[in-house]
């Protein structure tokens, strides 16, 4: 199967799933904290519990699509809290539950959004042993994206980040959210500590190369393409991978740290970032994550869904949006 | 043993815990978590945890501490959440913790002991099956106390709640978490379904009891003895328990909702309630929710335990403060 389709059938699936369980629940906290959930998305963690999982014992993702959408309900959470935080009023192409309803009500959203994770960890049939560890994963991740995005933000008023400390901040903030997808769906389906650890590292890697791309794509990709608008981290300054390899290089891109950019001014920056090869080096780092990602499936049985998943890191660095 | 020295002596032992987990965590965020966690509190919901164990199970309290705390953890988590909702700038004699530090930063701090709430309950020494009937419990909990809490929200845009919707929101806010404290407690310990509900019911019944008086005691006891301003329900126009009955009993207190009731003012108020059985009728609704929580006691084998946890109701409606 193409990954393109794998991944296509699975949002269907994981789609109906949600609308059964959060489509018609009554009152309105309910409907905030199902109206993002149900605003779409590309289910791509999902998509990793269930690949991970059919990795470990062929067949065994259907019976695991409450963990899969537990992944999908933890990201969720994360991005109703994060909008509030970010006072962000648009997030894919609807309100911010906040804007939509109001600041007390969102973070009861997300904090409904939270419980019901850890609920649907412990619908899966699957063993007790299994799903105490997948909590303790779950936990303890969803506390090193707490710490990834609480760094994110102290990053707003520095400009003298490190990029090994970017990297840290997106393995906390986006790395681990892949990395806890990959070891759920594997421990779950009950694979050992050795499989369980290089499903982990696998989405620890892949996840970080996606974040570095994301920023590549903030710059790169057309508003009319992406649907956010180009240059913003340029425009307001941001410490990605693109501006702290810029100061690594020499580059000042402070003339650019100013509200509506201009085309022109975009391409500037991008000629600019391009001659001085800062755009070359942040390519090349997003592949070597790939490369220590791809290396991690070495360590699990050869099947289709093995390369469906080493083709999804490849997919992060690839898409354009 | 008395039930005060059996209470000064769980909060010892879970303060000592509590520092030793959460004391010296690196970072802001963890410091901003830990702040109204270790800010003090009578550690009731611990003590519970505790004493459904033992009545389970004799002396296998000590290894379900890491339970017990996790409902502290889980309490003071909604509180954290509650102050930003409600814009409050105290809470424990300190600072709450958008107060003390910023908006985003409670938000992720809440974040945090939330999981860490889950965290705990997977330490435990118990069980696989037990560890995960107790997620479930917490996490269902936690869906709870934000409906209930969305609701107490709801109340402030009405004058018309009735006296079940009263129940219903307390028993969520305030019930379910000690309904889950004795539940998870007996569960760890090895209790059979029976059991864990007639601890559960235990709980949810007292813990409504506890909120009548809360309120009541916001009323009734002056300021220097409870360290909340006298008569804030009745300022702010409330829909408690007490409003509530009033307005059946055909009283109008609408005179006495405004900002800085003097004490002449107050004792008015009591008087009035007072004369129309207003207060005689909270405290026998009280009376009639410790009744029901006793009650469920009967299914438990009879211990020293159990004599405390009964004993642990009685005083939720007899303190002052």
């Amino acid at each position: 199967m193409k990954l393109e389709e794998y991944l296509e059938k699975t949002a269907e699936d994981v789609d109906i799933e949600l609308f059964r369980l959060f489509g018609s629940a009554p009152g309105e906290l309910n409907k905030a904290s199902a109206y993002l959930l149900l605003a779409g998305g590309k289910r791509l963690r999902p998509a990793v519990v269930m690949l991970a999982a059919d990795i470990i014992k062929k067949g065994c993702a259907r019976e695991l699509l409450p963990a899969a959408i537990a992944l999908e309900v933890t990201h969720t959470f994360t991005l109703v809290h994060d909008d509030i935080m970010d006072d962000d009023s648009q997030r894919r192409g609807v309100q911010t539950v906040h804007c939509k309803w109001d600041m007390p009500t969102a973070i009861l959203a997300g904090d409904v959004l939270y419980a019901e994770a850890f609920e649907l960890i412990i619908k899966c049939i699957a063993e007790s042993d299994a799903k105490v560890l997948s909590v303790d994963i779950l936990a303890r991740t969803c506390v090193d994206i707490c710490q990834g995005q609480h760094e994110d933000m102290s990053f707003e008023t520095r400009d003298d980040v490190l990029d090994y400390e970017y990297i840290d901040m997106v393995g906390k903030k986006t790395g681990k959210l892949y990395a806890a997808a990959a070891a759920i769906g594997g421990t779950l389906a009950g694979g050992d500590v050795k499989q369980v650890q290089a499903l982990h590292d696998w989405g620890y890697f892949s996840g970080i190369a996606f974040q570095i791309q994301d920023d590549l794509i903030d710059l790169m990709t057309t508003t009319d393409k992406s649907g956010k608008d180009q240059g913003s981290d340029l425009s307001e300054g941001k410490q990605t991978i693109v501006a702290i390899k810029a100061r690594e290089a020499g580059l000042d891109l402070s003339k650019f740290r100013k509200p509506d950019l201009s085309e022109a001014e975009i391409k500037e920056a991008i000629d600019m970032l391009e001659k001085a090869g800062v755009i070359a080096d942040v390519r090349k780092t997003a592949q070597d994550y790939v490369t220590r990602a791809k290396d991690m499936l070495t360590a699990l049985p050869e099947c289709e869904e093995r390369r469906l998943l080493s083709e999804i890191t490849d997919y992060f660095v690839t898409r354009g949006f």
